[in-house]
């Protein structure tokens, strides 16, 4: 077969590269550049498959002509104009903080965790040592686009969200920030598909143990944990604590939180509406109409939400239903919609794909 | 291969019948049965399917020698010791009452629905229509055995609870009994595989659309809402609302509750300190230690359950969480279990299967 | 959310229809179309949803401002330039001519069986009774891109293969026409995703009957034979019978035919570099280097096709493996890549989604 | 719970020791054997999780109380009457050795493929490596029950066969034996869940990796082949070169063979009734009747086989499916079951469990 692009464009594309590109993250954000119009991928790093073609380490990637796998620290990083990082927790800080000295010019869509927490010493509970970039950290600003879109169009350091706290913010923060639900009686209840866990070889994700079977994992513990919390107490103007109950789920990808709440005063249909008023002019999310569920099966391997209300059999109670593809809107799409707005294209540019049903 | 049964028994076994054999519960009950040593299997009936042999309708008992299946109202129900009913709610009253008058010493482990809300009102209020035996309705015992072991000894008809409320009281009664918890504040985010929607041709449970992703269903109108507010209330004494949220997980088998429950002085140890106190010598409950979590794998194909407790996040709030497999204690195990009662014999008779896992 | 597209364009766009949008064939047709940046989609037909909103019935749709679905009988084919149809065989013929009476410049990617066949008495045999409109089945282009493209572009109305027949025609046509293997040993071995039996409801496509388990079905006579042994008919300038055996595999698209072949003097190497040559140019067909294997996840979603070979133990004998997505290029993708062609844009117009892995 | 056993039961039982007990085979045999009415579990090894509980590596053993994990250096093999082994392949030959060294009169049933090639050539031909015991590789009886029954009661050390061999030689050994097959034109498409990989790390055995996907592996290398060779060559009097194509699908358990024969003078009924005669009498083995296909649900979970026959549409040639649970009757169950042939007990003791469907 021909590899040669079928997309042919006069104009000047941006250079991009991916740091860590062998993981799911990284690849999902190969996918979907491989199709933006306004972006070439000019340089991909994996430093335990450094040398490699990218078709050996995912695939289905036969058909795009892409760069070799390279060690991060040979790669010229004046030449391009962004990177995405799908980088593990940890080491991304301090990689991060070289590509930058070395161009302090470009643009860092950080998929990571390690620039998202506002706080250092909340940083150094969660993550078990202090920041290492700690200026950078201070930088960063928090990649939730539909909350955070003015920060962002400014900002050269972005730190795309979790794949939970994209869910589950973009539910609560206008409900929270609206008055209409208690901040602190915030009961989350969420599934998750595997690759939430990454390509690691993991026991608990091989398929014969995740699959025909489902199990709650890090309890109470999860560190996604501490993005909502922060989000939330902003959003709430004061310190919150919420319940965050993870749950693994027989499927590759796809997400979606359960979310119990306590009203002020509120009906369901309030809340129904008041979503609705935040994300009217959203390309990306989508408040069910009253009586459809969110289903993860809507949002397959596209960059949507889906977000719907139901009213509790519990007086004063209501439940709020989220769902995203944790590889797309949860990180690689979110952080190419984060760069679309840096670089002053259209949202949505390169991010169309209907969801993948059945 | 040869058909004659490998297990000969010099002793005179009761003769039990299945109604409704072609469903998954009825199925399984006779997955059990055929390997149970006290039992022979003397009538199976489905009446859409009479007159075929079982392995045209389940092809993987092609091993058994079996019963042709045959409309309920050929059956000789004098011939019977006791009948698993797994008929579809609604039809299954009027059945049972024939049976019953066919013939009155016969034991009925009931896996519908139909007999198990104490209340006419109530079932009339969740079912939509009243009662066509209400006597019988106030002669059932509710068959969770764990609960109700001295009753079910004493019963000719056994109402056995539905797979969701048998998960979620095991977890919960003796906590609410015990004055642990707050019967008011009950969040329960129960999930569940495909089987529990039954055999019945439907389109959300086509493999195309229920497999690789999760979707709310029912939500805040369940029936077994009724049978959770029914049981929990009576160990509260006092009238209980839950909320009750499913969902549908992309698994054949298996069930899971996450029980969220607010702590009354006591603490999440308060809690599997109770539950090991209430399980101590049953055979088929199991409390996971401290940092083990439940998950349904573990009880595949078994009659197994496995019940967990965490601490919250939020202060006197605790997470109790219960598995089981739906279609074994969640219902044809649990009918089996009841009719060992019933029959005099060891209550683990024929039901000592392990989970197949992986 | 806003619904209104993203994605302007000053020039007129083609209108088309989806005949049978309800189904999983006409669904992927309204995937792809509704993102080809030179079609507008006009009319949509479901006689038995008739007056649904598309979203109601594919509610991964909710982002998309769609007709809403009509009766084919009330659609104004007059007004639309080109129809994709996802009808069941047998009806489809006598809706086809009906749309072509209305509307003779009309062009139809029919993607259902009734116009593949290109012999009435096969087509008979084949289906069970006499072909009700064989002036078109006569006209009819045989839509397999690849082989036809020249046929095609001149059609007016395009019969696109079968998943299956792709997957193997694609491998063994070029192998065939160059005399390398023998036409009169073809043992072809395939493996289905659920999707390949439609959205209808049967008992073996429901998740708990086709998880987690494998069943051979349709062994020697299923109907995809009959186009396989035309098209290797043709190739060969003799009548062929071949061996094909289908086989249902748990995942939900995707589709991998292991052909067995006895070579004619040839070497596996050489098959492998005869497929290159009739490939080369080719953008959405790729012959796997020595050592790879196709692999159903490399194409998923995508409209590409993955063929490798490999010399098999038994002297004289090789193994050429196919793979596509049986929903895109095994179907809708295919009927749009001649649409395509038809109207004479790029080939690749609307298909370039590369897989959905993981 | 109480985890004292319910089975009691006045006689003495065997003492059986699992070597590898943390692999899916070993618990298979656990699970089988720790309901086994003859034996307890009295040795369990594991070396890198030595000091372990059981349900540390298997959660679904909570409910047995077994013999803590030791390396197998430390058991004392002189108390054990079996040793089931679980083992890799390369270091099973040596620990074999040992514990024969240590108790000469212990029986083996090896469940690896260290002792199933009968020829130390071909052994270091498939392995790479000289044999390291090759007085006992001579001494081994090949554990194909239904085949070799005589010589397993005979036994000392009984090579159990791949599951694979398992599945193909049932099918095809009377068969050929008979004449009525071409045993040098042998094509033996199979297909396998993924435990078939065992529980090590593999990144193409994580749930995103081989889940909704399938690949075709080792195709014309996998080292079950040379036991088709073997055991095909014996019953044809003469050396076979089979072809042999294993696929990885996405299921946990079970294992298809779909294999393509060439018929010498019979039909397709012919040979179903050969195989009929064959396992008249056989409690494991069951011919499908005619039109009734195989599929692996009917086995999951037990130790049956089940065996269709299809005329093929090519003049002279048939189709013959064969089916099995590979960690069953494909590893732990066929080792029981040569256990209770060696020990003198019915041969399905502890082996009645029917599949689990669904």
């Amino acid at each position: 077969m021909s590899t040669s692009s079928p997309f042919i464009s006069g104009h000047v594309k941006k250079k991009i590269g991916v740091l860590g590109a062998s993981g799911y993250t990284g690849a999902d954000a190969v996918r979907l550049l491989a199709r933006h119009p306004e972006v070439e991928i000019s340089a991909l790093t994996a430093n335990t498959h450094a040398g490699k073609a990218m078709d050996e380490v995912f695939p289905h990637f036969f058909m795009l002509d892409l760069p070799v796998l390279a060690e991060w620290e040979k790669v010229d990083w004046t030449k391009l104009d962004a990177v995405l990082c799908g980088l593990p927790h940890g080491t991304t800080q301090e990689i991060v903080a070289a590509v930058l000295k070395a161009n302090p010019a470009i643009n860092i869509l950080d998929m990571s965790a390690d620039f998202r927490l506002r706080d250092q010493e909340m940083y150094a509970q969660w993550y078990g040592h202090a920041h290492r970039a700690p200026d950078l950290q201070g930088e960063a600003v928090y990649g939730l686009t539909e909350l955070y879109r003015k920060e962002i169009i400014a900002a050269r350091l972005v730190a795309c969200p979790g794949c939970y706290p994209t869910a589950v913010l973009l539910a609560l923060v206008p409900l929270v920030k609206a008055g209409l639900i208690d901040a602190h009686d915030l009961i989350i209840d969420a599934k998750s598909g595997v690759t939430g866990a990454g390509r690691g070889l993991k026991q608990n994700t091989l398929f014969a143990e995740a699959g025909e079977g489902l199990s709650p994992y890090s309890v109470a513990v999860h560190r996604h944990t501490a993005e909502i919390d922060q989000e939330i107490g902003l959003a709430a103007g004061v310190p919150v604590t919420a319940n965050f109950t993870p749950h693994l789920i027989p499927m590759a990808r796809g997400e979606l939180c359960t979310c119990y709440v306590r009203l002020k005063g509120a009906s369901a249909d309030d809340l129904r509406a008041a979503l609705e008023r935040a994300y009217r002019d959203e390309p990306f999310v989508h408040v069910a109409r009253k009586g459809v569920m969110p289903q993860t099966q809507n949002v397959r391997g596209s960059n949507y939400v889906q977000i719907g209300v139901v009213a509790d059999r519990i007086e004063g109670r209501a439940i709020v239903i989220s769902t995203l593809d944790n590889l797309v809107k949860g990180s690689a799409g979110q952080a190419i919609q984060n760069m679309n707005l840096m670089f002053g294209w259209p949202e949505t540019t390169g991010l169309e794909q209907i969801a993948l049903f059945p």
